[in-house]
């Protein structure tokens, strides 16, 4: 509660976020129950390729749904596994049970659950827990937060103002259709550095002020919205590849510092100029 | 004690075991000082790339050698920042102090402190320690154990038949030369999933049996051989790419089941065998 007052005086964002963080604390024990775990339960639901589903999603959803049912059952909901619920308030929930399933059955630690609540135009809080790693990273009202070991820390994006310093994250080298691989790549030539592999962790360590890129393609408003969300609250900038704001998922730019978010922007811009589209869900 | 005796009842090698988990507790209290601090004291010692090292590294290497002199005075090093040390036992300790350099000063939690002994002709011991999730993976004499939050658990690879069923990890896309970097790609095509990003984090992975492959090139006598050593005692196998013992690096292959090693082995062989080359340091 002190937290909360810390992070927002409004007593109705105080009230959400309590919630976040019920709903994940929820979400984090099942996960674990089942991380590195023999036999995950692994269902295949893209059958032309490997799109892994854990009984850990499905149970989690579950689970978080009845949860929000109970708590908030106005708000609606908007996640991964099942049909999306209308609410009859303004806030609707929108969550990754866990973001980076391919991480997650291979065992490393940057998966995450992600949980936002919007209010129909704009993100009120955003959430990245990963909870092997015990690491809360959250914000709201333009102040974000680490919990971590019991310690609860204000984190901030960090400077760049040049693509020649900036540290640059995706998660597949093969970054959406070609032309969208073309323009990541265009950028990444840019870069002092481009690593792979980290799924939403690395929208954490935006937030943190370690890295000062990510770019990605073919996102789901659940994939983004939660690490929207903390990145805004701790000073950064989260949009499409044409300067706009990204709820509804498809290409991200996320930067630390509106300064180089501005040079990756005109080099992703003028890459995807040709296709003569305005954007892509 | 209990832990060196359930491992290696040879009391030479309990000894030698002792002494690594001291030199990773020593070295992962400095790593953890300056890990996401906002100055790591970044130098960089490739004029022509980015080839960070950071104070830690000098900082680790500089305290675990004289905790080595003090401790096995008469044993050999071999460690990234500094000259070789030619011993007058049959020991020589394999240390990298930070292995994902790159990593570290991202912020990402899958670097490593590496430690290995070897007695000029084979591994004696491994280590791969991850401070910051308290993720210590040991192995020798054919057997392997993880500590994590107190917890010592027996660590084995997993079976994996064949490549369709494999799940690969390197560290970067553009693996080695243009003919390794395609060698590695005829392996990729053929596997169920191929990850990046995760530094020597994916050997102990493959310890672990979370994953089935790994590839590299170029690495050097440090990197690999704490990770073998953790393999080997877990059920694995690593070779370079012709199948032959990799203490002195280069190309790696590592595999939790010898055969998806054959498997991956042949396509790595046949992809490399124009090169008329028969190994490369």
């Amino acid at each position: 509660m002190v937290l909360n007052q810390i992070l927002d005086s409004d007593p109705n964002i105080s009230g959400l976020l309590e919630i976040a963080h019920q709903l994940a604390d929820t979400a984090g024990e099942i996960a674990l129950r089942y991380f590195r775990c023999r036999d995950v339960g692994l269902a295949n639901k893209d059958v032309t390729g490997f799109d892994p589903v854990t009984r850990a999603d499905r149970e989690i959803e579950t689970r978080l749904r009845q949860l929000l049912g109970e708590l908030r059952p106005d708000d609606g909901i908007l996640a991964e596994e099942f049909e999306a619920k209308p609410g009859r308030s303004p806030y609707t929930w929108v969550i990754d049970p866990i973001d980076g399933t391919r991480s997650f059955i291979s065992g490393t630690p940057v998966w995450g659950i992600l949980i936002a609540v919007n209010d129909g135009g704009s993100i009120v809080l955003g959430m990245i827990d990963q909870p092997f790693t015990g690491e809360r990273f959250f914000g709201s009202g333009g102040k974000a937060f680490l919990t971590h070991r019991g310690e609860t820390t204000p984190q901030f994006t960090r400077r760049c103002r040049g693509l020649g310093d900036a540290v640059l994250f995706t998660t597949f080298p093969e970054v959406g259709t070609s032309v969208e691989c073309e323009a990541f790549r265009a950028v990444s030539r840019r870069t002092r550095l481009t690593r792979y592999g980290m799924d939403c962790y690395a929208y954490a360590l935006l937030a943190g002020g370690h890295i000062d890129l990510v770019i990605e393609a073919g996102l789901n408003a659940y994939d983004i919205q939660g690490p929207t969300g903390v990145i805004e609250a701790a000073g950064g900038i989260v949009t499409d590849w044409r300067g706009r704001p990204v709820l509804d998922g498809g290409r991200v730019l996320a930067a630390g510092d509106a300064r180089v978010h501005a040079l990756a922007l005109e080099v992703l811009r003028s890459s995807v100029d040709g296709e003569n589209q305005g954007g892509r869900a």
